[in-house]
Parts: structure tokens; C-alpha cells; sequence
């Protein structure tokens, strides 16, 4: 790396005598600080600074309070906890050393909705952000500092921060400039709507606006961001992109849907990006996205002449993708735009566009309630990360989930989920491999015959349904056995499968 | 009633003929067919035709869906039900005798976030409607619906009925004019901004815009709406509104709020009354609302001098107060607005305005979770209504629940929720009359903390921090004991206390 280069990239000349190394860049967040940094779906983090810390905190007392976007790449959730670093972490990881220090109880560890967490920093809710770490391809003529591959919570972190420390990733194109629109809504009682009612409105700046008094350390940095452990699509997540691409062409049919469908919304992973590029084969032409992170099926649907436009706050690609995408990105930069979580999945915006909204259910029970984050009720995976987000105000909210898990010793639809991201009211499709329960406009008992007869694997399928059977014959509006809606979940912790239970 | 004065309300001349009794009206609706109905928290819905309706089920097959906006007066829930009227009922309900037949499988009852069923109609989601009712106060030169006391569902389900019949109530002030807010966002996605950034903005139109040719039948009546059945405030709901207005002092001292607050919004019943009623004696001024429903609280803030205005989908008043404020109405038209609930409980609007959103649980978990629904799990008593909109999007989300219920035989603040409206995330404040749990920015574990010492009665209290340090020791984000998280539920059931569990 060429000290020149980054000083090319600052372009506010006096700003240059900023940049210090790492470790003196660090020196700014002391002990019981709150640190907000960028990076979202393994994307954008800031890379240098963490790690300095992380390296100061197994030497001296040092704790703080880490907000980002979402996950961060680089196994930085990893080496920081095992640093022992963190007190406390939100609103969102998946980090398996992270979570075994939250479940531990080690790290509190709060879990939000995506959009909420400026707002609650904005209005004062929570602890107000020390020092910001914001990753970077360039500083403007007026310190505007241009993101890289996500934006994230970084506008906000930057704009609320006392002080801000840049990262400025030599490795990350300066082809991204351009894809950014930085839109902050206005404070409340006086917020005005937000003006966006097209997936490719852009209604903000190409930078995030700092007082540049506030930018206090500059490091130069040059690792790249991780590339997305998502796997090909197999037998059964292309037989739920079949039962979901049918469902679809269904509601073209009865004329409820057009060709280009609603604006889409997909989370992160292997089932939804498969259910993505699922459309490719699809008769759905000019399709749009709305949604968190673009992943491989949003550019394999752009290269296929399928999408349109897509709107995001992050690009986590596999490796392949990322190498064929990111040194031809101007060629994309038109049909894409990096939003502020803020508003990539904000309600009000959901809510207008009306998206279908694709997430992944960890498990699901016969009434249509979900479980996005807890293993057996308690432990925690990744978070609820934007799910709530989208479901609650989607057009169509759609889970989907292979049927059952650890080759059959668990089955994803239960009687009762052992915790409840999603209400039955924000779920209006489950699919599995097995097939697909349309849930609109139905009643509790309606919804369960439905999920146990289509979604449920042959081998749960009759002890669920006996399992129902003896509920409904006690009543209510929601028939459970309340002394064991959990022998499902027992038997599995105890014998290793719930298929013990019956 | 004098026939001539029903004449005078109809002012569009031509649609004078189409008086008829409520009988031949209600021969418009057939067996099997989709009703659309005004009422709204017992104010305003139509009192004729549905006792028509009934009083044929009970001689000939006849099996009707029914929407309304939310729960109806005069016992019409009740009398429908018993003469077996109702096959589906949505989106919410508050009569025993419809809940049995809920609960017993009789009935299906879709229970939904009250601004949804409309956004699901107009995207043709769920069956559409074949006959409009709805109450009115007069009919406009142009053939606009004039509404009661409630706005509801009614706007769009005139809109987008085949047929629409008006039951013109004699008894119900024309003073009433020009309270109401027609406001209908346009069709996704193609959708604007809802033009509202004050709780007093009025983008729409003082009545519902129809096709007068889709008026096929007027019948005149004259009953009046039932009176809300809301107990005074007690010791205890006296104690939760103190916790609660020392809070907001605190607030304002901190300089997160002001001492005009946020726009309030109150959920229906004593509790939530009683609170509001509260701020009469506190420090606030210049207070508005933007809520569901107007309950006496709002008039008894206004005539205070509290509160400059308040926006509402419906008025329902004790028999004392109704008597005050209905031959007065003029005095208060200008500090109200009536507007279609799809508006008053839109997310859109509540997350811009900032809500202080104040419901009320059935009960509430050790980490913040509630049930509003569902009594043991399994039977429903009325259903979400309002809570899921504002809870989720509000500025502040608070849950009051007296912390016992039956004398002391069940605990409101339990292990484990039996049945999850809103998820932890969605839940700021939870206050009984024990004090007042602040869970922003807080870790389940610290969460669990607040809530046992604070909210907790000291019957319950020590058993419930004994379930929780076990659960602590088997880790987790969110620690259970899951073989015995509804040993208390369970305990009530066979034993009739939740304490014979400990």
C-alpha cells in the first residue's frame, strides 16, 4: 500500500495529517465508551480499528459498547469477544464465539429490529455513541465521508458521534462512489415523509455529512471484506423456489400480481438467495428489489435481464460473484443504490411499496407464529436482524425453511415455537421443501390444517396431527395441550430427537 | 321519528326513494355472502339491518363473513351469534357470547392488526365484500356517507362494496359534521405519502365518497350507541398512572421530552383511561393524541385545558359523559378528528409522529413479552385490535397490567407468556400498580431483572426469581426452565391458583 494513494482519496486537503496508525487511532475509545462502527451482513466493517483494540483489551481493562449495522466480516465479532472486549453488543451478530459469550451471559447482547436503532440513538433512548469507526473509500472536498459496500448505521453513528475515526480501505473500489444515497429523516414531533415511492427514488446525498472537526484519526487500511459462506441451491431449497415461483404465477393468474410482481425483499442465506434465483426460470419479467442486503441473486437476476433495480444497505457476495461484480461494479451502479438501514427497511417505506418479503424461519408452529433467533427457546443464533421489519409490513410476508434439520432429528414446524419473533398476523406464506400454506384471510384452525398437511415433513406430519386432534377437542380459539407443547423440543435436548417424543 | 326528518338528511334528492324498512335492506344480503359493517369499540355501527339479518338466520339458512371496523354495541355481536349468523367474523370482537362460539370452533375469527384488513381487501388478498352497512348522519348533495361516531373500516369498505346500504340514525348529532377525516391511500405500487405530520391535519374529505348508484337500500333508525362500560379509577390503576407520570417527569427533566410529551395514544379500557385521566393532575400541557379510540379521558383532558386536540377512529363515552359532551359537540368539533382506522393506526404515521403508545397486557413475561389475547394460551378474549400497530412503531411503547388478576389466584407477570402479541422488542415499559419496569437498551437477562423487582406482586415475586435463577444457571440469551414454563398456567387450571405451582 502507497501512502500517496490514500491521501488521493482525502480529498479535503486538510484532513491529510489525520491519518495515524491504527493502534493511535484506538487511543480515542477509552474504557466504557459506546463505539459505533459500519459494517452490515459481513460487509463495510471497519477493519483496522477493532483489531487494535482487541490487542489493547489482553493487556489493560478496557470494555466497551459496540453498535454496527449488523454482522461483520473478518471474524471481528470473534477476535473481539475473545478478547473479551465487549460489554455489551447490538443490534445484531452471528458470530459463534460472540454467541457463546451472550449465551454465556458474558456479553449483553440486545437484539433489535434493524431500523430501530438510531432512532433510539437519535431521540436519546440509549447511551449516546463515543466514537464512531466508519469504513470508507474516500472523504470529500467538504469531509463527507463516501461508505464502502455498506452503509448500515454508519450515517447516523457519524452524524450523532462526538468524535469520528475513518477508515479509508485502499482495496475498496472507488467505483462505489455514486451508489450511496444518505437520507436522514428529520426529527421527531416535526419528521415530513419520507420521500421515496420508487425502489430507485434518491432523495439523498452521495456521502455521509460530518462536521470534519469531528473526524479526528484517518487509518489506512486494505483487507478486504469477507466474501458470504451461502451454499448452492440443492434439491430442497429449489423445491421451495418452485412451490413460491407457482404461488406466484398463481396470483398473476387470478390477477392480483403483474408480471414484475411487488417489490422484493430477501434476507440472508442460502434459501432465500436460492428462492431468488429461482426467478431466473420465472416467467417475471422487470422486477425490482427493496430489501437489506444485495446478495449473488440480485446480480445473477440483473445479468439475466429479469431486474430492474435493487435497493439496499450492503453487497456480501460469494467469491466468485464478488470477483466477476466488483472490478466491472460501474457497469451495476446505475441499477443499484446503498441506503441507511434506517431506510432500507423502514416501515413507512415497506408499508408504501407493499414489498414481498422472503426471510427464513429458524422454526414455525401449526398456528403460523415463527421463531427467527432462539435454539430451544433460549439460545440465541444470529438476532432478529430485519425480519420484523419487513414482515410486519409487507405486502406479503413470506417464511420459508427446509422441513426438518440435523438429518431429521428436528422438525422445523412444531406445535409450538419455543419463541416468538413473529406472530401469527406477520405471516402470510410458510414454505418448505413439502409445499407451501397460503394463510391469508384464514383462522387459527384453518392455518393449522393447512401447515401440517403442506409443510410438514412425513415423517412429524401424523403426531403433529394427532397432536392438533387432541387440542382441538379441548377448545379455543388456538387449541394447544399446554403441559406439552414443549415435548418436542425435551426430547430432542434429552434423546437428540424429537421423533423421541412420539 | 318522524319520516320528514330522515327525508332532510338525504341531500341528494334522488336517493330519497330508497327508503326502505331494515328487513327488505337487509334482502340484499345473501347466504354465503362477504358483509361489511361500520362499528368501531361500540360507536357507530349499523343497529338495524344486522338484527334483521339475525332474525332471518333464525328461520331460513343463512351464514354470512362480517368485517367490521372493531367490536359493536347493543349487544349485536351477541345476537347475531345466537341465531348462528356469523360463519367469519373479522378483524376483532369483545361480546362473550360470540367469543364462546369463537372459542368452540363455531365461528372462525381472523384476528388482525386493525389498519390491515382494508390494506388486505384492496389488494384483493382476502374475499371481497358484496354489501356495505353503514351508519350515517346524513347523506351529502353529492351522495358522500356522512358517518357517526365512528369512521372504522367504513370508508373503504363503501368504496369497495358491489352494493352499500346506509342506515340513517336520526338520533346521532348532525353536529357531527365535519369531524371526520376521509383520508384513502392510493393503490400499491403506486402509493404516496400519507399527508400527515401533525395530529391535526386534514388531508382528506368530510365524507365517504361513493357511487350513489351502489345505494341500494336507506333505513332510517333512531337507536342510540351503547356507553362504554370503563370502571373509575382505583387504587391500583391510580398507582400505575402515578409510576407512569413520574417517568415522563423524568423524561422531561432529561431533556427527552418536553412538556407537551409526544402524541399520546391510549388503548381502549379502564386502565389505559385511567392513566390518561392522570395527566390532569401532572405537569404536562399542550398534550395531543393520536389514537384509536376517544374514551371520556380525552374530554376530561380537553376540558382541563390539557389538551389541544385529538385524533381518533371513533368516540365511545361513559352514559355521564356522553350526556355532557353529545348535545354540546359543537364545542369540541374543532379540537377532533374522526379518521378511517387504517389511517389512526397506520404505521406510516405513527412511527413519523413519535407515539406514546400506552396498551394493555393480559400478561407479561419475565423478559418483556406480552399477551393481550389469549386467556391460558388456548382462548381468546377479544384480539389484538390497535396494539400491534402502535407497539411496534411508536416512539415509546409502554404495557399496563395490574400485576394480579381473580383476587390474587393469577399472577399477570409470569415465566413465560402463553400466547406472544408482542415480542420483547416491541415493549419499552411495562407498569403495574408495583412500579414501573424501563427495559430500553436493555439485555433480556437485565430485562428479567427490572420486571421480577419492579412489576412483580410480592405473592409472586420470590417464585418467580427462584424460576429465574435456575433458568440462569442452564444459560442463554433468554434462560427458561422449559420443561415448566407454563407450570403456573397449569397450576391455575387444575388447582385454581397460580400459586399452588410453588
Amino acid at each position: 500500500m502507497e501512502h500517496g494513494m490514500v491521501s488521493d482519496r482525502i480529498r479535503m486537503a486538510s484532513l491529510r495529517d489525520k491519518i495515524v496508525s491504527a493502534e493511535e487511532a484506538a487511543s480515542y475509545i477509552k474504557d466504557g465508551m459506546v463505539v459505533g462502527m459500519s459494517g452490515f451482513t459481513r460487509a463495510g466493517e471497519a477493519k483496522a480499528v477493532p483489531m487494535a483494540l482487541a490487542e489493547r483489551a489482553r493487556k489493560e481493562p478496557l470494555k466497551i459498547t459496540l453498535m454496527t449495522g449488523a454482522s461483520l466480516g473478518n471474524d471481528l465479532d470473534k477476535t473481539m469477544a475473545e478478547a473479551h472486549l465487549l460489554s455489551r453488543r447490538l443490534p445484531f451478530q452471528s458470530d459463534p464465539a460472540l454467541r457463546r459469550e451472550i449465551n454465556d451471559g458474558e456479553v449483553m447482547f440486545i437484539d433489535q429490529h434493524l431500523s430501530e436503532t438510531v432512532e433510539l440513538l437519535r431521540s436519546r433512548q440509549i447511551r449516546p455513541i463515543d466514537v464512531a469507526v466508519i469504513e470508507a473509500i474516500a472523504i470529500t472536498e467538504s469531509g463527507g465521508i463516501v461508505p464502502t459496500t455498506s452503509v448500515g448505521n454508519s450515517a447516523t453513528f457519524a452524524i450523532l458521534a462526538e468524535k469520528v475515526i475513518v477508515e479509508i480501505n485502499i482495496n475498496q473500489t472507488t467505483a462505489l462512489e455514486g451508489v450511496h444515497d444518505i437520507y436522514i429523516p428529520s426529527r421527531r414531533p416535526h419528521r415530513q415523509p419520507i420521500p421515496i415511492t420508487n425502489p430507485d427514488d434518491r432523495p439523498g446525498l452521495g456521502y455521509i455529512p460530518v462536521d470534519p472537526a469531528k473526524i479526528v484519526a484517518i487509518v489506512e487500511t486494505g483487507k478486504k471484506d469477507s466474501t458470504s459462506n451461502i451454499l448452492d441451491p440443492d434439491d430442497e431449497t429449489e423445491a421451495i423456489a418452485r412451490h413460491l415461483t407457482r404461488f406466484f404465477e398463481g396470483e398473476v393468474a387470478a390477477g392480483r400480481l403483474g408480471l414484475s410482481l411487488q417489490p422484493l425483499q430477501a434476507g440472508i442465506g442460502t434459501i432465500a438467495n436460492a428462492v431468488l434465483h429461482g426467478f431466473i426460470d420465472s416467467p417475471f419479467k422487470d422486477l425490482t428489489m427493496y430489501s437489506e442486503v444485495l446478495q449473488d441473486s440480485t446480480f445473477d437476476l440483473i445479468d439475466a435481464g429479469k431486474m430492474l433495480f435493487a435497493s439496499g444497505s450492503s453487497i456480501t457476495l460469494s467469491k466468485a460473484r464478488d470477483e466477476a461484480v466488483m472490478p466491472n461494479f460501474a457497469r451495476y451502479r446505475d441499477k443499484l443504490v446503498l441506503r441507511p438501514q434506517e431506510i432500507s427497511n423502514h416501515p413507512e417505506v415497506i408499508r408504501r411499496l407493499g414489498l414481498i418479503a422472503i426471510n427464513t424461519a429458524l422454526e414455525a408452529d401449526i398456528y403460523g407464529n415463527v421463531n427467527s433467533t432462539h435454539v430451544n427457546g433460549t439460545h440465541i443464533m444470529n438476532g432478529i436482524g430485519g425480519s420484523g421489519d419487513f414482515a410486519r409490513n409487507a405486502y406479503l410476508s413470506v417464511f420459508v425453511t427446509k422441513s426438518v434439520a440435523k438429518g431429521g432429528a428436528i422438525s422445523s414446524i412444531v406445535p409450538f415455537v419455543s419463541h416468538v419473533d413473529h406472530c401469527e398476523h406477520d405471516v402470510d406464506l410458510i414454505v418448505t421443501e413439502q409445499g407451501l400454506a397460503d394463510l391469508r384471510g384464514l383462522a387459527p384452525r384453518e392455518r393449522a390444517k393447512l401447515i401440517i398437511e403442506n409443510c410438514t415433513h412425513p415423517d412429524y406430519r401424523p403426531a403433529l396431527q394427532a397432536y392438533y386432534d387432541e387440542a382441538v377437542k379441548r377448545g379455543g380459539q388456538t387449541p394447544h395441550c399446554m403441559e406439552k407443547v414443549f415435548a418436542w423440543h425435551l426430547a430432542y435436548k434429552e434423546k437428540g430427537t424429537m421423533k423421541a417424543a412420539f
